[in-house]
C-alpha cells in the first residue's frame, strides 16, 4: 500500500515544503472525483476505506488504509459516506480528537431527519470539529471543472479555525467558498441542492390561477357567447386570440403585484409611526419574491407582443380584411379616414412598445452580473422609479386600447365586462395609493419614520441612529 | 453589561480557539446590522456608546460599554459614527493609538467635504491605522443577505497590515474586498455610493439631443409641411411614425460614434509616429464610455425594430393599403410586378435584420458575466470585428432604404434632404477613414507603433519593450 | 538610483510593517503597468534591467538596478521578458536559487514552443520555483482597471507555497486567482489568451455546411425549378424567403443535435451495463459542446422570427395579397371560411411561438451570472426538461407547418421533397429513443446504472459507492 503513496511524488518533486495531506474516508464517486481534483491541485491524498484491498478504480497517487490507520495521517478528514453509515464512526473517537471532519454529505428529501448530517456527525464524535462542505458541488463539476455549473460551496462550522482550512481547500481547488456561520446552518446548507426554485413557487401557482382564471372568463365572452348567441364555430381562438387576452392581462396584474406590497409596507409605516416593528410574513415573503413576480410579468409581456406581432400573419386575420376589402369594393364605397381613431390607434401601439422596452431594461438589470456592477442608489432608480413609469405605461396602454368604448355598457356580454377593465382594477389602485404616497405632505412624514423617527417615542439624542439612514431608505421603497 | 457578553457563550462553545473581538462605535441602524452579521459569522462584538445604558435593539450576545472600554477589548474599531460627531474620537487618541479604525461613514452629496471622511478621520486620530470599508453595503443587504446586491467591498488603507485584516472580515461576511490602495482612494469610495450612472451621462445627453434634433426635423418635413401645402392633418404620425424615424437615425449615429473615437485615435498616432503620448481628454473620455454609446444605441434600434414590426397593425397602414386595393378593383386595374422593386424591399429588409442581429450578438457580450468568460483576443474579435460589421449591415441597410430615390433631389422638402440622409453622414465618414486605415501600406505603420516603434526614437536593443505588445495592440484598437 | 526608491516612501508612512518588495525583471510596457498596479497596492518594486541607466517611462517610486542587484533585494521576481531573451537568466542561477520565478509571456502561435515557457523557464534555472501568472491580464485593464474584461488569472506551479504567495499577489491586486495545479498546466494556460472561441468550431462549421447544404437545396426548388418550368424570375427570394426556410431547418436540426449525444450515451450505457466506462471521444467532445449548440440554434430561431415577423411588410407579400383580393373583387367572389384552416395556422404560430419562448428562456439560464445562483437540481430541471419540452413544441411547429400538405407526394419537385420535411428527421428521431428511454421497464435499468450498478460486477457490499449518485444521474443526462 506505501508504494501506492510513492507513485505520486514525481508529481511533486520541485515542491519544497511539505504537502498537506487530506484524508477521505469512502471511495464512492464523490471521494474520488474530489480526490482526484485534490491530487491535481498539489494535496496529497490518503483513502480511508472498510476493505482497504478492495477498493478500485481510485486515481494514481492516492494511498488507501483502514480508517483508524487513514485517520492518523491528516489533521483534515473528509466524510464521503452516507449518513447512514456514519455509525462507524464512533469507535474512532479517540483517533478523531480534535481533527476536522469535513461533513460532505446530501439527503434524498429536504429535511429528511431531525437534525443535519453535519450536526449529528458532531454528536457522534463530539472530540473533533465538524465543518460541513462541498455538498452543492457535483462528482461531475469538480472533473470536468465546467466553469458553467454553481461554484460556490457553502462553508458553516463552530471552529473557526477548522473552517478557515476547509475555505482554504475550497479556494485551492478553484471554487469560491462562502463562510455560512456556525454548525446551526447546516440543515439549511443540506436543503439547498434539493430545492427547486423555492421563490418562484408563489409567483407560479399565482400566475397559473390567473391564466386558469381569465382563460375560461375569455372562452365564455368570446367562445360560449357567439355559439349559444348564433351557433358560430369560434373555438379556433383558443389558440391565439384568447391567449393574447389572457397573457397581458396577467402581465399587468403581475406587475402591479410587484409595486402593491411596497404601499401596503407604506400604509403600515405611517399607520403604526414607526420602521421599527417587523411586517406581518405573508408580507415579508411577498416583498422578497418581488423580483420573480416581475420576471413572470415579463415573460407573459414577451409573449404577448409575439402573439400582437403575428396577427397579421394569421389566416383569419388575412381572411377578414380581404373580404371586408371585396365587400366595400363591390359595393364601391371607401371608408373615411379617422384622425381620431388613427390617434388612438397608434398611441395604443406606441404605449404598449414603451412599456415593453422599459419592462425588458428591467428585466435586463435584475441579472445578477448587472446588478453587481450598479450601486444602491442606481439599482433603486432603475427598480422603482424606471418600474412605477413602466407600470404607467403599461396601465395607459391597457386603458387606451379600450378607446372610445372603455367602460361602455355596451360592450358588456352576459353582464360580464371586458376581462381587460378587470385587468386595470389592481394597477390603478397601485398607482392612486402611491400618488397620495408621494403627495408632499405625505411623503414627508414617510421620510422621517424612514430616517428613524418615531411618532410615540422620546426624542434621541444620539446622532448614531441617523448614520446610514439614506440606504435604509432606499431599500424599505424598493 | 458583562452579562450580556455571556450570552453570547453557548454560541461558540465547540470553538477551540479564542475568538477575535471586534469593537462597534455606535449603535445606530447600520452598526446594529454589522454586529448581527459578525456575530452570526462567529466575532464577538462589544459596542461603544455614548449611553450604554439607553441602548436598545442591539443583537443578542453583543456587550456595550463607554467608548474607551470597548476600545480597549479590541484592536479593531468600527466607527459607525456620521462624521459630523467624530469630534469625540479626539479624547479617545491615546487608547486608540496602534489600533486599526475602520471608516464605513457615507456623505448625502458628492465631494460634500474638502478631504475624505476617513482621511479626516486619520489626522483626528494620527496614531491609529485607519482603513476605509463598507460603505457601498446597505444595512438590508447584510440583513437579508440578498446576492442581487452588490457584494463588492471596496478598502483602501494605508497600513497594508490594517486593510489585510479588515479584507478577511469582509471576506468572513461572505463579501468580496476588493483593495483599493492607500487612503487617497478613500474620496472616491465614499462618493461610489452617490454615483447615478456617471458614465452614461454623456450617451443619455447626445442621444436626447439627437432625438430632440431629428423629432423636430421630421416634424417640419412630415407635418407642418403637408399642412402648409394643403392643410393636411397628419399630427397622428407623431406618435409612431416619427419615432420611427428618429430611433433608427439616432441608433446609426451613435453606433457609427462607438467608433469614431477609434479612428481618430489611430490618424492621432500615425500623426504623432508614437504610441507613448496621452490622447486628450475629451477623447480619453469619448473612449471610456464606447460601452454605453454602444447600448444605448441598441436601445434605439430595438425601439426602432418593435416600431416597425408593428406598422401592419396600425389602423393609418390598413386603411391606407384596403383604399388603394378598392380603388384598384373599381377600376379593374392591377399593378404589374416589380422585380428590381422586390429586390430592393427584400434586402433592405434582410440588411436591417442581420444588423440587428449582430448588434444584439454585441450587447449580449457585453454583459459582464459573459464578457468575463473570454480571453482578450475573443473580446476583441467580437467587439471590433463583429462591431464594424454591424455597421457595416446597418449603413447597407440605411441606403438601400432610399433605394431609388437616395439623393434625387425630389425628395428634398423646403430644401431639407430626408433624415436618414443626414444620418448616413458620420457612419460613411467612419466606414471611409477605417477603409483607408486597413489599407497594406498604412496598417503596416500603424501596427508597428502600436507595438512600441517611435518614427522619432533612436532604435532600442532592448527585447523587453516588446512584450505584451499584441495585448496593447488589441486593446489600443478597441 | 536608490534616490528613487526613497521617494516611494511618502505613500507608505504610516504603514507599521515593511512592505513587502518584489523584483520585475524587464522594463516593458507590460512590466511597468504591473509594476504601478503593484505599487498602488503598497508593495515595493524594484526594475532588473540590461541598461539600469537608459531605462525611461518607469512608474515613480521604482527602482532600477541590474539583474543581480535588482534579484538580491526581493524573493519574487517577476520575469518580464520574452521567452527568446531567457539565456541571460542561466548566469544568474546562483542568485535564484530558492527564489520564486513568475513567468507572465505569451507567444504568438498556439504550441509554438515543444514546451511552455514557464517549463522552459524551470529547466533553465533549476534552483528556482518558477510560478505562471498574469499571461491572460493585458496591461491595459491593469492600468484601467476595467471590469469590464476577465479578471481571472490562472496561477499554476509544481512549489505550493511559491504558489500561495503569488496568488496573494493576484488577490491583492484586485484580480482573481485560480490555482490550475501543478506546472504541467503551464501549456494549457500560455494557449489560452491565443484561442479564438475554440468550443464555437464544431458547431459553427456544422451550421455553415447545414446552411449552405439547405440553401442550395431550396434555390434547386424555389428558384432554378419554377425558371426551368415557366421560365419565372423568383431570384429576389434569396434575400428573405429562402434564408427564413434554411434558418428553421438549422435551428431545429442543431437543437436536436443538442439532445442526441445525451440518448446515444444512453443507449451505449444501457449496452454496456456500466457507466463506469469512457465514451468514445467523438461522444465526449460532442457532449461539452452541446451549450454551443444549443445557442448557435437560438440565433437561428431568432432570425428565423424575425424573418416571419416582417413578412406582412414586404413589397412581394403585399402585392400577392392586394392582387389577389382585386382579382376576386372584380370577380365578385368571397372565399368561405375555413375553420380547419384557421385552427392551422393559429395553432402553428401557437406553437411555433411558445417553442421560442421556452428556447430564449433556456437561453438565458445558460448566461454565467443565472446558472451560478441556481443550483444542480434547478439547472438540470431547466435544460432537460424544459429542452425537451422545447424540441417537442419546435417539432410540433414544423409538422403543423406541413399541415394538410405533410408528406403528400404532390410536394415533391424533381423527386425532392420540401425542406422542412428533411428538417424533421433527426428531432423525430430524438423524440422517439427518448420516448423509448423514459419507458419505465428501460428507465429502471438505465436509473440503477447510473447510481454505479454494474450488470457484470461482482455486488458490493460498501455503501460507499452510492453516495452523490443523484449528482451524477444529474450530469450524465444533461
Amino acid at each position: 500500500m506505501e508504494k501506492t503513496s510513492t507513485d505520486a511524488f514525481p508529481f511533486t518533486m520541485n515542491s519544497s515544503e511539505k504537502q498537506e495531506t487530506v484524508c477521505i474516508f469512502g471511495t464512492g464517486d464523490f471521494g474520488r472525483s474530489l480526490a482526484l481534483k485534490m491530487l491535481q491541485c498539489g494535496y496529497s491524498i490518503v483513502f480511508g476505506s472498510r476493505n482497504p484491498q478492495k477498493s478500485s478504480l481510485l486515481p494514481n497517487g492516492a494511498e488507501v488504509l483502514s480508517y483508524s490507520e487513514a485517520a492518523r495521517k491528516s489533521d483534515i478528514i473528509i466524510i464521503a459516506v452516507h449518513r447512514e453509515h456514519y455509525g462507524f464512526l464512533t469507535e474512532l473517537t479517540e483517533v478523531l480528537k480534535g481533527k476536522t471532519l469535513v461533513d460532505i454529505s446530501n439527503n434524498l428529501k429536504i429535511n429528511q431527519y431531525p437534525e443535519s448530517n453535519a450536526e449529528y456527525l458532531a454528536q457522534l464524535v463530539p472530540g473533533a470539529h465538524v465543518v460541513k462542505a462541498f455538498n452543492t458541488i457535483s462528482a461531475w463539476a469538480l472533473q470536468s471543472g465546467a466553469l458553467d455549473a454553481n461554484r460556490q460551496v457553502f462553508v458553516c462550522g463552530n471552529d473557526s479555525k477548522a473552517k478557515q482550512r476547509v475555505m482554504d481547500i475550497v479556494r485551492t481547488l478553484g471554487l469560491t467558498p462562502l463562510d455560512q456561520g456556525s454548525l446551526m446552518a447546516a440543515k439549511e446548507i443540506e436543503n439547498y441542492p434539493l430545492q427547486l426554485f423555492p421563490m418562484w413557487k408563489f409567483p407560479f401557482y399565482l400566475s397559473a390561477f390567473l391564466c386558469v382564471f381569465f382563460f375560461f372568463y375569455c372562452v365564455i365572452r368570446d367562445i360560449i357567447y357567439p355559439y349559444v348567441n348564433g351557433g358560430k364555430d369560434r373555438t379556433f381562438r383558443m389558440a391565439i386570440s384568447i391567449p393574447n387576452r389572457v397573457f397581458p392581462i396577467a402581465a399587468l396584474t403581475l406587475l402591479a403585484l410587484v409595486y402593491l406590497p411596497g404601499v401596503i409596507a407604506a400604509i403600515l409605516q405611517l399607520y403604526r409611526g414607526t420602521k421599527y416593528r417587523r411586517f406581518p410574513d405573508w408580507l415579508d415573503h411577498w416583498m422578497l419574491c418581488r423580483k420573480q413576480l416581475g420576471l413572470v410579468a415579463l415573460g407573459f409581456a414577451s409573449l404577448h407582443v409575439l402573439y400582437t406581432l403575428v396577427i397579421p400573419i394569421r389566416y383569419y386575420v388575412r381572411w377578414t380584411i380581404k373580404n371586408r376589402t371585396i365587400t366595400q369594393a363591390t359595393a364601391k364605397r371607401e371608408d373615411p379616414f379617422s384622425t381620431s381613431t388613427a390617434w388612438l390607434s397608434d398611441s395604443y401601439v406606441a404605449l404598449g412598445i414603451l412599456g415593453f422596452f422599459l419592462f425588458v431594461l428591467l428585466g435586463i438589470t435584475s441579472l445578477p452580473s448587472v446588478s453587481n456592477t450598479v450601486n444602491w442608489r442606481e439599482f433603486r432608480f432603475v427598480q422603482s422609479k424606471l418600474g412605477y413609469l413602466t407600470l404607467i405605461l403599461c396601465t395607459a396602454h391597457t386603458m387606451v386600447y379600450g378607446g372610445k368604448r372603455f367602460l361602455s355598457p355596451s360592450s358588456l356580454i352576459w353582464y360580464l365586462p371586458s376581462a381587460y377593465v378587470i385587468a386595470l382594477i389592481i394597477p390603478c389602485i397601485v398607482l392612486v395609493i402611491k400618488f397620495v404616497l408621494v403627495l408632499p405632505c405625505i411623503d414627508k412624514t414617510l421620510t422621517r419614520i424612514r430616517q428613524g423617527w418615531e411618532r410615540n417615542a422620546k426624542p434621541t439624542l444620539n446622532g448614531e441612529r441617523y448614520l446610514k439612514q439614506s440606504s435604509v431608505h432606499l431599500d424599505s421603497e424598493l
